[in-house]
């Protein structure tokens, strides 16, 4: 044990050791190690999936479920979307170095501030092997030197992949210890990981809401981590009733498995009659669950609905099944979704202006939208090219966060000889 | 004990609840109650004086040294001053609702990132009791709510300064609980706000290192702390000498007390003959003392150098005292930054075009200089307005800290009906 911790702290300082030169390396060098390693995880298919079996028959063998052995699993067409992502962000913009709030100070001194990497950032994650490279060539875009974590069970799927993505950056001149992967798989790592933040600037955990609360709770340093979306769509009495049906739908039913889909609809009492049967209409056909307050069951009870208890309030349902809720006011919408929201996307579907202003000031979530489908809280859909997580916490980064929110900056203070009066 | 905590617990949701309503609170309502802020500090100050003698002679009577006596005492100037403060604060342009990276998708979405407050902030500081002043004026204008926990050693004064703040403040319509000061000072009390995740949304400490380490280590939300300060100032081979001297000699003696002065000064070995002279005799008249290394011993012997112990190095002085090292490269002195520096504030002086790019670029520093003392970091001086710190750390913020600072953004998103594809 104590040979691992050894080498954990090796792994640290080396990491440390070639961020500072990762830090200053040009963005082409990134760019060509970013689409030689699309390369090398294409043309070493064989290796990665010869390891990956041996994952999935251990998996098997200690009775996984076919739904986590299906998260685990790799095959050709998974390891060419993996190459393709890694090609995506060689494509992006490099945010390295990036000037602003530029300005001249009356005594003639020029200051700005520059945008710099964090450093090291150490990722802790669960199952799916491709977060092993989805994370390393995020980091390596910013500039960041990266400590990979990943789980037991993909042990010699992600140890392959990491293999493969250092050998193809450090030809590509990318500095060595800039990727490192930990092979040990004795929990205490993660514990001491989480202290040593003399050498790791940032941790991202990546998986359950048991890791990550660990994670926040026992980290010494910060902490970027995806937070759980609890949803809510509020059908005001002025809405465009066709919108909201299509908005509703959209959010509920087009990925019900993610954090941004709808959990629970609120509508108001003055379109409820009306309304209700025409979205639930469409939910039914795609096999939605509906889980009603009293006077939604009342309206629906040609649906089949099923009477909401009160832990359906609050919940992420990660499927196909929403709460619905009758409310009378929009005051009562913001009271629920301040309640039971979790912080993460919220939308309001109406045609008063004053409500649609009122619901994106008062509402306090990373995403708020008017007439919109809560589907849209994502990088790639925000312009921001790849996506690290989608933050519910209030500070450096809320929502989604892409390789700018794996930056921090300097001020550079350029000067011809002043001094402070 | 359990009365107290119950207290503070209360505390803490009655400030999350003000917090909601002060997020909305128009610029104007928060600017009016500001200057009623500073007009009642000056109205009251008897009040506050009397408070202010109690507490000052208790501490003479536990025996408190002059220097902290002197940071606990009040006067009509030190009122006066802190008033001007909050005044300047008000004059401030209010940060929440400015908006940024807007774009138009391609859809038609329009998004944007919009600025709001963090919610509640918790402060934990020592002694000087214009603290809670500074402290609460910059989270009113930032739309904050804030919990105070003072030192015991200021107890009755906090608790006038806050009072006289807090009526001001609910006078002038900031909503009530928006400053909540903690009257008991049993120590329990801090590690219990730390954990109070659900009501305090950022800590802040102002006081020691031993403060800021048990805060930091302890907090389970994120804490905006400033950092030690170890500022080095390296005068290349190139340098004009005699901006050298300016720089140095202001950097070291115009305020030596504070995290931006200067501890170490570096010095070129090929220009160490002429410089060092030159700037030990303006630092000797201001009664500067050199602790030196071998070479630089030699070179100053005629002006009562000190040797320099190992200590010396990486050490923040807060007085008149510089360590002086001769390096032999730009690189000697980039490594002897990165091994000692805090991540402050260093400066190069040179007049070498490629030299200072590289120093700009190569040391990870919130605050890096060309040509300039560095005693220039500094919210006031950087046309931040006002300042809530200076952070070392490489998240959210970095550098000197202002109204920005203690706010996030959330995104906004105006549709018109959009589905995701």
């Amino acid at each position: 044990m104590s040979s691992a911790i050894d080498e954990l702290e090796k792994k640290g300082k080396a990491a440390k050791a070639a961020s500072r030169k990762l830090a200053h390396l040009p963005s082409e060098v990134k760019n060509k190690a970013l689409i030689d390693i699309a390369e090398s995880l294409v043309a070493r298919e064989g290796e990665i999936l010869d390891a990956n079996r041996l994952d999935c028959d251990e998996a098997r063998a200690s009775g996984m479920d076919d739904a986590m052995l299906d998260r685990l699993m790799l095959n050709s067409t998974r390891i060419q979307a993996m190459a393709q992502d890694v090609r995506t962000v060689a494509s992006l913009p490099d945010p390295v170095g990036e000037a602003f709030d530029t300005r001249v100070l009356p005594n003639g001194l020029r200051i700005e501030r520059r945008r710099v990497p964090l450093g090291v950032i150490g990722a802790i994650y669960e199952s799916r092997p491709n977060v092993t490279v989805d994370i390393s060539s995020l980091c390596l875009k910013s500039g960041n030197a990266i400590i990979l974590r990943g789980g037991k069970e993909a042990l010699r799927s992600n140890s392959a992949l990491a293999r493969v993505t250092t050998e193809a950056a450090v030809a590509a001149g990318v500095p060595e210890g800039a990727v490192q992967f930990i092979e040990s798989t004795e929990r205490e790592l993660v514990s001491r990981m989480l202290k040593m933040s003399a050498n790791i600037d940032l941790i991202i955990p990546r998986g359950g809401e048991e890791l990550v609360k660990f994670v926040t709770d026992n980290a010494t340093m910060p902490v970027l981590a995806s937070g759980v979306g609890i949803c809510h769509t509020y059908v005001d009495s002025t809405a465009d009733l066709d919108k909201a049906v299509a908005i509703a739908y959209n959010a509920k039913v087009q990925r019900p498995t993610v954090c941004n889909a709808l959990d629970c609809l609120l509508v108001h009492s003055e379109v409820a009659e009306r309304y209700l049967p025409m979205i639930a209409g469409e939910w039914a056909k795609a096999g939605v669950e509906m889980h009603c307050d009293e006077r939604a069951l009342k309206i629906l009870s040609s649906f089949n609905p099923v009477p909401a208890s009160d832990s359906d309030w609050g919940k992420e349902f990660l499927a196909l099944i929403a709460a619905i809720k009758v409310v009378d006011s929009l005051d009562a919408a913001l009271e629920h979704i301040e309640r039971y929201g979790s912080g993460h996307s919220e939308a309001i579907i109406t045609e008063d202006y004053t409500e649609a202003m009122r619901f994106l000031e008062d509402v306090d979530a990373a995403c708020v939208y008017v007439n919109a489908s809560t589907r849209f809280t994502d990088g790639g859909q925000f312009g921001l090219g790849a996506e690290v997580g989608i933050s519910t916490a209030k500070f450096h980064a809320r929502g989604p966060m892409g390789l700018r929110e794996l930056t921090i900056y300097k001020w550079v203070i350029i000067g011809s000889g002043q001094v402070r009066p």
